[in-house]
């Protein structure tokens, strides 16, 4: 799936050079009919793997020479830019966070998925790295998703919402209120849209949404069953009448299209924001196109110096605190 | 609105009787041409209403003359057995609390929401009602919504699962996971299915979904604003080619059926369990046959005698928990 991914990325980024992390006897073997894409491949063997469903600190503790572990090496060492994964997501983040640590100023690094929506694509974040967040963890995430928005989606202003039960102030838990009135009141180069609720995030009423990570967790999935259970009432109704039938076979060109665009592998991955380092997360399950997806949305994050940037903003941030608590 | 319900519901249920709280020479002008359906309505004249924005605190103090105040006073003195509102939820809650009083042994009332799945339909609790949980409340929003899933869904052993950001124990915070040591260990007389995730709601995973408040109320919301995208995309896709337009037109009776479905107003109304009375809110948006989902809903519950049950099912699961404590 990762080779056949890779003979697709390279088309699309001609410049692009990778290292490949795994076992050298059966990476050999895929890449030996590929002679022009093993050009501009390095493999590094690793004899271990980490398990899916191994817990993340038996990860990081017996992983040294697992290919996840040296994989993140290598960005550490500057050998590579970024870092593409499928694997196990908690062993990933332990292991990112250990090695190439968190960037000054942010507490905790977080998960950003890219949602589509009605107006085009909107960043969430955190869809799970972080159960429960304080309030000052919700504005290092909104520092965070705005600069990934300005360098992912090519946005100039990115408004920011922070998601909650109600749009009025007096709505939600302290963290979320403690959050927006940070953002209110800090005057950072940041558009504070306010508090959005869960259907704003797929009519796409603002392009980052903010909140902790286990109810960007719930949300995420909750919208992938729905889509799914959506797709599955489609196919029933088609199903159920005879001209629901002859319609579909007509329209089953354009049904595909739609069932491509609700595959989650086509927005595929989530990005761990807030390391010394770019790391982006592909779906576990994703097929060749959806892990190269992934690979092209790590490329455009390298390009794009996203961590310069938050470096930057977060910056900004603390002296227009600082600003305005002296003023 | 209301009276185009009645209308409908009557049908349905022969032998229901109504009470009508609002603007008596209002109601009245509505209820003249309809004489047949004006025999089973009792009109109650209140001078006042709560406003759809206005604060649940300020609408108990002031409130008194209100019809939502009215008609949860005609359950209170045992007039009527159920109240319907498509009123403001805080206002609701807060009257219904305070007239109504809850159920002893339960901590704090939620609202249920009826989600419909790829298995029938399945209950999410809470959905806005708790923005914060501990353990204690999140087993009582089992137990209720177990009673409630046999009465309305006819289940005889539904079963119970708890929302979390993944199936193993480590998962979660602190709430969920004491909540489901509780719910393991306190060999109640119910189904408990472990934790399930955001996916497994539409999925029909299991018959019962626990969170707390502000998960809930993002899922549900979430939910329907993914649903709404998908029929967004649908159009689109349907549009976007010859074949999709003809093939649209052909199936326009199923698509048409696949809109009624996804409609929120189908499957409408939260219900507010824990209160010494039922209390059913539908949809602030909800037309006629909406509402009148809302209406039979109420019905349904009244019938089934959902509070005996919840209120047995409460004193069956302390005893246990005193014989689990005491052996």
């Amino acid at each position: 799936m990762v080779v056949a991914a890779l003979a697709r990325t390279v088309l699309r980024h001609p410049a692009a050079r990778f290292i490949l992390h795994g076992d050298e006897t059966a990476l050999k073997a895929l890449l030996a009919k590929r002679a022009k894409l093993a050009e501009r491949i390095t493999i590094r063997h690793a004899a271990e793997q980490v398990r899916m469903e191994e817990k993340p600190s038996l990860a990081l503790r017996r992983g040294r020479n697992t290919s996840m572990w040296r994989a993140i090496e290598s960005v550490k060492n500057k050998e590579a830019e970024v870092i593409v994964s499928a694997g196990n997501t908690g062993a990933l983040m332990a292991m990112s966070m250990f090695q190439l640590g968190v960037l000054d100023g942010i507490s905790r690094p977080a998960i950003a998925a890219i949602w589509p929506t009605k107006r085009g694509q909107s960043i969430v974040l955190d869809v799970g790295a972080n159960i429960s967040c304080d309030a000052e963890q919700l504005v290092d995430f909104a520092v965070m998703g705005e600069a990934f928005a300005r360098a992912i989606l090519g946005l100039e202003r990115p408004t920011v919402g922070l998601l909650n039960v109600g749009s009025e102030d007096a709505k939600g838990h302290d963290a979320v209120k403690s959050a927006a009135h940070l953002l209110r009141n800090a005057s950072l180069p940041m558009e504070y849209a306010g508090f959005v609720e869960g259907g704003d995030i797929s009519d796409g009423t603002v392009d980052v949404v903010v909140t902790d990570g286990f109810t960007g967790n719930v949300a995420l999935k909750t919208a992938e069953g729905t889509a799914r259970l959506v797709v599955h009432f489609l196919r029933q109704a088609l199903r159920s009448s005879f001209f629901g039938r002859i319609g579909g076979l007509i329209a089953s060109g354009a049904l595909k299209a739609l069932r491509r665009k609700l595959d989650p592998s086509s927005s595929n991955g989530g990005i761990f924001l807030g390391l010394n380092g770019i790391v982006v997360k592909s779906h576990g399950g994703a097929d060749a196109m959806g892990f190269a997806g992934a690979l092209d949305m790590a490329i455009d994050m390298a390009d794009a110096g996203v961590i310069a940037r938050i470096v930057a903003d977060r910056a900004n941030m603390i002296s227009a605190t600082i600003e305005a608590a002296a003023s």
